[in-house]
């Protein structure tokens, strides 16, 4: 299909499709004219997750790009989340690294491990330790729904994984609202 | 304290103290002479939480004067997360209306209904349909992390409320994403 053909297809402007294709989110069509190319299915599956990323997601275009890029390399469990930097003493970041490895271990480190750490440091330092009383409450459901995780990648498809880790967080986190407001207000 | 003092405390630069003054999200401090205003500890406090909602929480600006507007007029529960309007078909948005009123209950109306029903037909229109054939799983496991939230704010605190949302989803993320890596690895 033409550029208009898969712009009509997924709803997304022209104009959008040329910056993914420049960026290099989209691959090139096939060249079939000195100024056209031919897009298939794939260009159309394509757009849609970056689309999905973006727009449910919430990633950057750079982040898009990373996340594409682990994908493609076939990297079944891409590292989510940009590092979390908020300005805390040093006091609650030693303090919150020892609850974090507390409950993980001495050995636990990593980028995800350190955005904990800064999660934990933050509630500390806004005084609202009541979520980090609960931590090992959390980690235990945490751990739990990594297992429905697993059970629903069962292959570790590394496009599976993403769209799992990403769009399931957004699904979890509007679960987890609704469940809120109505034992809230029930 | 005046306003370098402010800064210095918070580590955050006095252009970004003034922008937020001018934002409306910090209040104005108590005029101390003709071109000088007294702050306090409470600005010290509002900074920091400022700065939390935007760095870890990964809200705007405009979402973070949303959000503080909410839990100033005392509303504990204040809707969070943007409107998601990823471009699915009719039908999968039709077909995915119905699994989450099957999951919820028909009378299951309002913004995060919504997005619920969105992030499921992008599911769909991806051809990820694992994540959906457990979402009475998922919302099980969202509702027991829900009781957790409601134990860390049995007061309903509006502050809290907003904290342990937003900041509580990101620690959730972060532990479910390393229960993930290390069942995967181990």
């Amino acid at each position: 299909m033409r550029m208009s053909e898969l712009s009509g297809a997924t709803g997304i402007p022209v104009p959008t499709v040329k910056f993914y294709l420049r960026e290099g989110l989209l691959p090139p069509g096939v060249r079939s004219g000195p100024n056209q190319a031919d897009y298939s299915e794939e260009h159309v599956r394509r757009l849609r997750l970056i689309c999905a990323l973006r727009e449910v997601g919430g990633l950057s275009v750079a982040e898009v790009g990373t996340a594409l890029g682990a994908v493609d390399a076939g990297h079944a469990s891409p590292v989510l989340g940009k590092p979390v930097e908020p300005p805390v003493s040093d006091a609650d970041q030693d303090w919150a690294r020892g609850r974090v490895l507390e409950l993980l271990g001495p050995g636990a480190a990593g980028p995800v491990v350190a955005n904990l750490v800064a999660v934990v440091a933050t509630l500390r330092a806004l005084g609202h330790e009541g979520v980090i009383e609960r931590l090992a409450e959390y980690a235990a459901l945490a751990r739990a729904t990594a297992e429905v995780d697993a059970a629903v990648n069962a292959e570790g498809d590394a496009e599976t994984a993403l769209v799992t880790a990403l769009l399931g967080e957004r699904l979890f986190a509007g679960l987890r609202n609704l469940a809120l407001v109505e034992g809230v207000s029930g």
